[in-house]
């Protein structure tokens, strides 16, 4: 069995790999993202909203690599909605979060996820601790995920209900397809589980680039 | 709180309701589905997919209604796959699915589900037990949901490892979008919890039929 780390702290995304067949550790970071998205949009002044969520997974995947086991894949996974062409992270508070849903409902969001996979450490890295404090040499792969989201006309009713549950405030794009939100979502054209914040056929992906499948990490018993 | 009877035994559609917020009460009842299926082609011979999954549906919640409470909303549903024109219930056992799935590799399948939501007995219904064994008189409405399913290539072994985890054998289409299936997807247009057996749009379409919010059935808590 291949081992997996997750460097998120979601639990959508760990629950979406579980579904999956498999549990990865989660191993959370500490990622000063407005830090690497500005060094990111510094060196690629037209960086897309693809490349920024890139950006940002492959910073969380290197980041959890100093403290993963040397024998694990980790992966590092950040998603963004895209709405007339601004970038949206999660909301600042209900009033925002109340504001955007009404400007997204009947009208169709983009949402990126970005995902990056770093391989074991490399055979030639020499010994652990030869540089203490970095990350040992691993291969890292990543790709984007692209999904548009349609949602539905939502009374303002409905609306206020939705944001007193508190579940849109805790995501990007400001709305949960997985949850309370599912019902105000009239499809997506892409991947649904890249809209829940990680795209498994794009690991899947990503895990061939290693010469893997998928089922290599599935959890003991299912092979 | 509006009260909702599942008339379904599938775990798929009341775990969609659950995370929707919904919280139903299960009645599973026995309907003939060849014989409500043969009546209903009868009836409409060129009936396609999508009226054959609402005539289920129909059938399934009609049924329920024999022994549902008189003030519940009742939703009944029915899922097929369609490939090549061709509809596909489950798959008759290991060899079928392995066959099905490699067929459908790499290319789209349209996944219908049908939904009929019976609302509680109408006011001029009369006394109950004025007719034994029949089922008071409820308004139907119903709607069906069509999306395709695109998935992606698939090896021999990863085909074998998941029809031996036994996943694909329960369902319709020999694939489980919200499962160990969920990587061999590369996406959807349309509903994805269509695909799952529960459109949650659909549900709230035809809620909004009866004047009702989806909201208003939400668990206690949430509003």
């Amino acid at each position: 069995m291949v081992r997996l780390i997750l460097a998120s702290a979601s639990p959508a995304r760990l629950a979406t790999l579980q579904a999956a067949g498999i549990d990865p550790t989660v191993l959370v970071t500490n990622v000063d993202e407005a830090a690497v998205l500005a060094a990111a949009v510094n060196a690629a002044p037209r960086l897309d909203p693809a490349g920024q969520v890139l950006a940002l997974a492959r910073a969380k995947a290197q980041a959890a690599a100093r403290s993963a086991p040397s024998e694990a894949f980790i992966l590092g996974c950040d998603s963004m909605a895209e709405l007339d062409g601004e970038v949206l992270g999660k909301p600042s508070g209900p009033a925002d979060a109340k504001r955007r849903i009404r400007r997204q409902a009947g009208r169709a969001v983009v949402l990126h996820t970005g995902h990056w996979l770093l391989g074991p450490v490399r055979p030639d890295a020499g010994p652990p601790g030869s540089n203490p404090g970095a990350a040992r040499p691993r291969r890292g792969e990543g790709a984007a995920s692209s999904t548009v989201v349609r949602f539905g006309q939502m009374s303002d009713a409905e609306i206020d209900a939705y944001v007193a549950t508190g579940e849109p405030l805790r995501v990007a794009g400001a709305f949960t397809i997985d949850g309370l939100g599912g019902p105000f979502v009239e499809g997506v054209d892409g991947d649904h589980h890249g809209v829940v914040g990680l795209s498994l056929p794009t690991l899947r992906h990503l895990l061939a680039r290693f010469g893997l499948s998928l089922v290599d990490l599935w959890r003991p018993g299912l092979l």
